[in-house]
């Protein structure tokens, strides 16, 4: 994971905190997903992933931000809120996120910048992957990473399905542009 | 994989026909992705595969399909129209898909109903990836399952950024409903 020098996240090895390393075992647990990971799989994952702080008010993610921060970051602590920034005064709110969720999995895997703005509301405490972590993940617990994969895949299916709701809504509401 | 009974589709080992073997280990290879396949890994995919000859016409996913037909059909030969049915006057066309591209990935990921209607222009040739199929990939090659997860999960990306831009540009431009 890279960071800009400019960044006051402060980032250290998750293993050295053990009660937020417990918290992300059991997040990245996740008993939603359709091939979970036993309590044994989710520790062999610790290891790749770093502890981040995200003062109040900092930015963790920023929209157009470029390959070299291609990681996810799963919410151990604190709100995230998530904005697509655009012009200043089209700022469109999309939600607030808070523990257990996921946020720059489409970068961690297609690499392309980033697509939304994400701020801490309060202190927030990550655990990155990056796109290296999970290489090496994949190349030394493969079965591990298959169903992290699986997991991450999921979310991404169901966010793909809201998605695609909404904007069939909003193709239904809008005039045709020849009328 | 599942088909239900009244199905023109014709399934079978995607081994015994070697000419589109050949061709799904090459589309599996997927030259886009951050973590290609080897040959040698494509080859391991195809046992797992079953393939689906559709007739022109014939329906290859239907929107609100259950858990029962929880597969992803990688198209080898043939084109594919895919659209959201909604009320038979609102049908949203979406796109013409051909060899090489996915269809069915988000229910082999999440298990929900179909979310499109996706019908055969032309005589289609299909390899078929079972929930299960899928499964007994990860225990038995799960490197393999990993790599090809990490492929289709990319492809999902690609797609969320491009439904949230379409999503973005569309809020821009609709009334807000309180005006």
């Amino acid at each position: 994971m890279t960071s800009s020098e400019s960044s006051p996240a402060r980032q250290r090895p998750l293993d050295e905190t053990p009660a937020l390393a417990a918290q992300a075992a059991a997040l990245l647990r996740n008993s939603r997903a359709l091939m979970t990971l036993s309590e044994d799989e989710a520790r062999q994952v610790l290891p790749f992933m770093r502890l981040t702080t995200f003062p109040k008010g900092a930015a963790l993610l920023r929209e157009g931000d470029g390959s070299t921060s291609s990681y996810m970051l799963l919410v151990l602590e604190g709100d995230v809120a998530v904005d697509t920034g655009g012009s200043p005064f089209s700022t469109v709110p999309i939600s607030v996120l808070g523990a257990g969720d996921v946020i720059g999995e489409m970068a961690l895997f297609d690499g392309a910048p980033r697509s939304a703005n994400c701020t801490a509301l309060s202190v927030v405490q990550a655990a990155g992957l990056s796109r290296k972590g999970l290489e090496l993940l994949v190349e030394t617990h493969p079965k591990v990473a298959a169903k992290l994969i699986l997991s991450l895949a999921q979310r991404m299916a169901e966010r793909l399905r809201a998605l695609g709701q909404q904007l069939q809504m909003l193709m239904e509401l809008a005039p045709p542009p020849t009328e």
